[in-house]
C-alpha cells in the first residue's frame, strides 16, 4: 500500500526547469515511486490523479500554487522526500550560475549593447511587460510565452510596427535569425530562402526539410500562431514579407500557417503578390485555387512547401514585381458553369475584396439578392432560380445578355466576366449572340472590359477557334482556363499591398541577444556562438498577486 | 410611351426550347420592344420587372403559371402579337417531328430494345416518376432535370443500387458513356482516363483539358450535384468508382466535386485506395493534406487534375491494389509539435473515422477531454492546457511517456505515433527515454505497434542517425516527413472499401438511348451516330394538378 503526501506553496514562481529538475530529483530518492510538481491547474489536478498522485489537499490547491507531490511505500520515505524540496532547489546549479546574470534587462542591455533582440520565455501574465520593456528599449522581441491575451499582443505589435520592431509571438516557438535559431530551431544551413510562418513546426519541418534537400535558409522568422487571426490582422506576417521583400540574401519566400482569417488571406496574398519573388504559400488546410498564380505557388503540406522553395531557388532570381494595372473597378461574372463559377470564385477571394457570390465558400460572401451585383460578385446563372421553366444559360444566351447590359449600366463595373462552354448540348454559336453586344456596350463605355472563359475542344459542333476569334474581335480578353482567368483579373483589380507600411529595422550581424526566462534559450544561444546575456529575471512582488496588484496601482 | 400586354396560361406545360422559340419569334413581330415567356417564379417575376416586362395582371400569377408579356410602341401591336402565340405554338417544327416518337417510355423500349440508357430532362417535378419507370425497365438512369427532391433522390439511387443501374443526377449535366457525350459535353478522344464527376462544368473542363493536352477519356460519369451529401451518401460517385475499377479500358480514374460531406469524403477515398489504379482527386474548395498519398494524387485545380490525368496516363499500368494490413486498433497520435498534429490529422482524416483531436479541423472532431483519448486520437500536448508552469514535451518527455503508458492500456489501441523534433532547444537526446519505454511497452503487447516521425537534420545537435537507430531498435518504425506517416498509418488501420458493394452492369457499345424531354439532347444523341428515340412526353393530367392528384389516389 502506498502513501501519497503533499505540499502546497502559494503562490510560488520557479523557473520550468527548475520544477522538471525537482521533480526527476523526489522520484530518484530511495524508497520514492513517483512525485508530481506543477502549477495545480485543473489539467495538472487530473493528471496527477491519473497516476495516483493526487491528494485531498492538493485538490484544495489554486491554479497559481505550486503543488509537490511524492507517493512512496512508506510514509516516511514520502515525508523525508518533502523535507528535502528546499535542498533539492537550492542546489540546483545550472552551467550559467556563473557567468554573469543582469538583474534586468536594462542593465543586460547596457552589458550588452549590441543585443538587438530579447527573447522572452517567463510565464504569459508577466510576458506582455516584459516585451513592452523591451520595445521601450528600441529591441526585436522574441516572445515565447504563450498565455498573453490577444489585447496585449495587438497593443504590442501596433508599438512594434511603429518603432519598425518585429514582434514574433506570443506563443512564438521558433525562428532562425542570420544564421542562429531561437527557441526551437534546427540548425540548417544558410542559403536563399527566407520564411515567414505562424506556426513554430510548421517553421522547424520545412526549414529541416529545405536543408535535407540541399537549399538553405536566409531568415526564418515567426510570428505566433494568433498573428493571422482578424482582430491582429497578420501585422507580424507583413512585416516579415516586408523584410524579405528588400532583403537581398533572400531570393524565394515561403509562408506558412494554419489558414488566416479570410480578410487577412486576401491581404496577405495582395502582398506577396507584390514582392517581385516568386513566394511559396502553405496554409495548413487551406484550399489552393491553383497549383501557381502570377508568382504565387501553392503547395500541398510542408514537404511540398520544402522541395517547390528549393527547385525555384535553384531557377534564375525572380522577376520585376507585378504591377497592377489601374482599373478601379468592379468585377462581375457572369457564369452558366456551377464549377466554373465556383473555382473562379475560389481564386479571387485570395485577392478580391469585398467578393459576392450566389456559389458562396464562406458566409460573408453570401449574395441578398442573385438578381443583384454587389461589389466584386460571382454569379452562377445556372442555378435553379434562374432554371425554373427557362434553358440552361449555356443554351440560351438571353438571361446573360439582358444581365450584361444591366451590369454596364452600372459605372462602378470595371469588368464583365463571362464563361462559354461549348460542346454538344450547348448553344451552336454563341459568340454570335454575345460578341455583338460585348462590342456595343464597349462602344459606349471605353472603361469596361471583357473577359471570356471558352472551355472545350478542337473537335466540339461549335469551331472553338472561330469562337476564340469572334470574341477577340468584339475587344474581349479570352483565357481558356481557370486559373488563367484568376491569375489575369486578380492582376487587373486586386488593391494596392499594405506590406510597404510595415517596414522593420534591418537585422544586424552577428546576431546578439538577452534572453529572460526559460535558461536552456541562452544555454543554446551560445552554443551557436551568438552573444547572450540572461536575465536574472523574477516575477514583481516575488509573484504575489496582492502586492503586484498594490505596486501596480502605485506606478498609474 | 411603350404598352405591355400579358397573358397567363395556369398549369401549362411546353418544353423549355418551345417557350425560347416562342419568346424570340414574339420579340421579333413587328412593332414589338420586347417579350418574356416564362413561368413565373418570383425570380422570374423581378426579372420581367428589370425589363420592363411585368404586368399588374403579371404580379398575380402562380409559379406553376405560365406567363407571356409583349411589350411594344402601340397597343395594338402587343395585343395582335398575344394573338399569334397559338398559331407561333402550332408553327414550331423540330427537326424531328417527322420522325417516331414513342408515345411512352416502355414503347420507346419495345421499338429501341438495344437502349440500355434513359436521358430525363422534364421539369423537376415529374422526374422521379419517370426515373423510377425506367429503373424498371432495367435500364440506366441519365437525369438532367433539376428540382427533385433528396427524398427522391435517395429512393431511386437504392433502387439503382439495388438493380446494378447508374443513377446519374438529378441534376446532372453531363457524361460521355463508350464516346457518346449526354446532356451536356464536350468531344473528346477516347483514352485510358475514366472520370466520375459531382460537378457538370467540372467534368466538362477536365475532359476537355486532357483533349487538348493530347489525352483521351474512357468514361466520364456525372452523379449529380448532390450526390456527396451525407444523405445520399456518395452511391452513384462509389458505383463509378467500382466500374472504373474493373473496366480494362481505365488505367487512370479522375474524381471531381465540390468538397464531399466528412463522412463521405472518408468512404470515398478509402475506397479509392483499393482501386489499383492511380485516382487523381479534385475535390474543389478542398485542402489536400499531400500532393500525392499512396496511389491518390491530390490536384489544386481542374486544369492540374487533366494535367495529372494525362502524365499519368503515360507511365506503366497501374500497381496491385494496395492491401490494407490486418490490423484493427486504434490510433493514438502523442505530439509535441502543433503543427505537425494538425498536418497529420488533415491527412489521415480521409481515411480513419471516428478521429478525435484537440487541434481539430471540423466541429465532430473535437474531443470531450484532452486528457481522454477516444477512438482514432491525435494530440497536440503543446496545448496551453498542457503546458502551464510545465516544460514544453519537447524539452520534457514525461508527460508523453506517462500518456505512452496510459495509452498502451487500453486494449482498443493499435498504434502509437510520436513526433520527435531534433534541434535546438529541444531535449539533448529524446529516443534515449521514449525508446526504451517503448521497448518495455511493446514486450507486454506484440500487438501493439509504434510509429515515430522524426523532423530535424544531420547538423542538429542530438545527432538524428543515432536518434532513428534508437527508435528502430526499440520496434518503432522510424518516417521523416508527415505525408509518409499519413500513407502509412493509413494504409495499416483504414476500413475495407465499400465500393465493391456497388456493382454495376457493364456497359455495352455502341451506346444506345432513350430521351425523354429537351429534344436537343436527342438531337445531339443522333450528331453524334448514337441510336435514339425520343418520347413524346407530357406530364400526367396535361399538368393539372388537381387531376393528377386524382389519378395518384387512383394508383394507389
Amino acid at each position: 500500500m502506498s502513501i501519497t503526501k503533499s505540499e502546497i506553496r502559494a503562490g510560488a514562481y520557479y523557473d520550468s526547469v527548475v520544477l522538471m529538475q525537482l521533480q526527476r530529483s523526489l522520484a530518484a530518492l530511495d524508497g520514492v515511486e513517483d512525485a508530481g510538481v506543477v502549477m495545480a491547474t485543473p489539467a495538472n489536478l487530473e493528471l496527477l490523479a491519473d497516476f495516483e498522485l493526487l491528494t485531498q489537499e492538493g485538490k484544495t490547491a489554486n491554479p497559481d500554487d505550486l503543488l509537490i507531490v511524492v507517493r512512496a511505500g512508506k510514509a516516511e520515505a514520502a515525508e523525508a522526500a518533502l523535507g528535502q524540496v528546499d535542498a533539492l532547489l537550492t542546489a540546483r546549479r545550472s552551467s550559467i550560475s556563473s557567468e554573469f546574470r543582469a538583474r534586468s534587462m536594462a542593465g543586460a542591455a547596457k552589458n550588452l549593447p549590441d543585443a538587438e533582440w530579447v527573447l522572452i520565455s517567463v510565464p504569459g501574465r508577466y510576458a506582455a511587460d516584459v516585451a513592452d520593456e523591451a520595445l521601450d528599449l528600441d529591441k526585436h522581441v522574441f516572445l515565447y510565452s504563450d498565455n498573453v491575451s490577444v489585447e496585449d499582443e495587438i497593443k504590442l505589435k501596433a508599438k512594434g510596427v511603429e518603432k519598425g520592431r518585429m514582434v514574433m509571438g506570443p506563443d512564438c516557438g521558433t525562428a532562425i535569425i542570420n544564421g542562429v535559431g531561437l527557441g526551437f530551431a534546427n540548425r540548417v544551413r544558410r542559403g536563399p530562402i527566407g520564411l515567414v510562418g505562424a506556426s513554430g513546426t510548421g517553421l522547424q519541418a520545412i526549414t529541416s526539410q529545405i536543408h535535407n534537400l540541399g537549399g538553405g535558409v536566409s531568415q526564418a522568422i515567426g510570428t505566433g500562431g494568433r498573428d493571422l487571426k482578424e482582430a491582429v490582422g497578420g501585422q507580424t506576417m507583413l512585416q516579415g514579407l516586408d523584410y524579405l521583400t528588400g532583403d537581398e540574401g533572400t531570393s524565394v519566400i515561403v509562408l506558412v500557417s494554419k489558414p488566416p482569417a479570410a480578410q487577412v488571406s486576401t491581404r496577405l496574398l495582395q502582398a506577396a503578390r507584390k514582392t517581385g519573388k516568386p513566394v511559396v504559400v502553405d496554409f495548413i488546410g487551406f484550399a489552393p485555387p491553383a497549383p501557381q498564380i502570377g508568382n504565387l505557388y501553392f503547395a500541398a503540406g510542408m514537404e511540398d512547401a520544402a522541395r517547390l522553395a528549393v527547385e525555384l531557388a535553384k531557377k534564375a532570381p525572380g522577376s520585376a514585381p507585378e504591377v497592377a494595372k489601374a482599373h478601379d473597378g468592379y468585377l462581375r461574372g457572369l457564369f452558366s458553369g456551377g464549377t466554373l463559377a465556383s473555382e473562379t470564385l475560389l481564386g479571387l477571394q485570395n485577392f478580391l475584396s469585398p467578393l459576392f457570390s450566389n456559389v458562396a465558400h464562406r458566409d460573408e460572401q453570401k449574395m441578398a439578392d442573385p438578381l443583384r451585383s454587389q461589389a466584386h460578385s460571382i454569379l452562377d446563372l445556372g442555378e435553379d432560380v434562374f432554371t425554373v421553366g427557362r434553358l440552361h444559360p449555356m443554351m440560351d444566351n438571353d438571361l446573360r445578355i439582358r444581365r450584361m447590359k444591366e451590369e454596364a449600366e452600372d459605372p462602378e463595373v470595371g469588368m464583365i466576366l463571362l464563361d462559354v462552354v461549348l460542346g454538344e448540348g450547348a448553344h451552336a454559336d454563341p459568340a454570335s449572340e454575345l460578341a455583338p453586344v460585348m462590342q456595343t456596350l464597349k462602344k459606349a463605355r471605353k472603361d469596361l472590359d471583357f473577359v471570356v472563359l471558352v472551355v472545350g475542344t478542337d473537335e466540339d459542333p461549335q469551331d472553338s477557334g472561330a469562337q476564340v476569334e469572334a470574341f477577340e474581335k468584339a475587344g474581349a480578353k479570352v483565357l481558356r482556363e481557370v486559373n488563367q482567368v484568376v491569375a489575369y483579373v486578380s492582376a487587373a483589380l486586386g488593391s494596392e499591398s499594405d506590406a510597404a507600411a510595415h517596414p522593420v529595422k534591418r537585422f544586424v550581424e552577428p546576431l546578439a541577444a538577452i534572453n529572460v526566462g526559460v535558461e536552456t534559450f541562452y544555454e543554446s544561444l551560445k552554443a551557436q556562438g551568438a552573444e547572450a546575456v540572461q536575465v536574472d529575471w523574477r516575477p514583481p512582488a516575488g509573484g504575489n498577486e496582492d502586492l503586484m496588484s498594490i505596486l501596480e496601482k502605485m506606478r498609474s
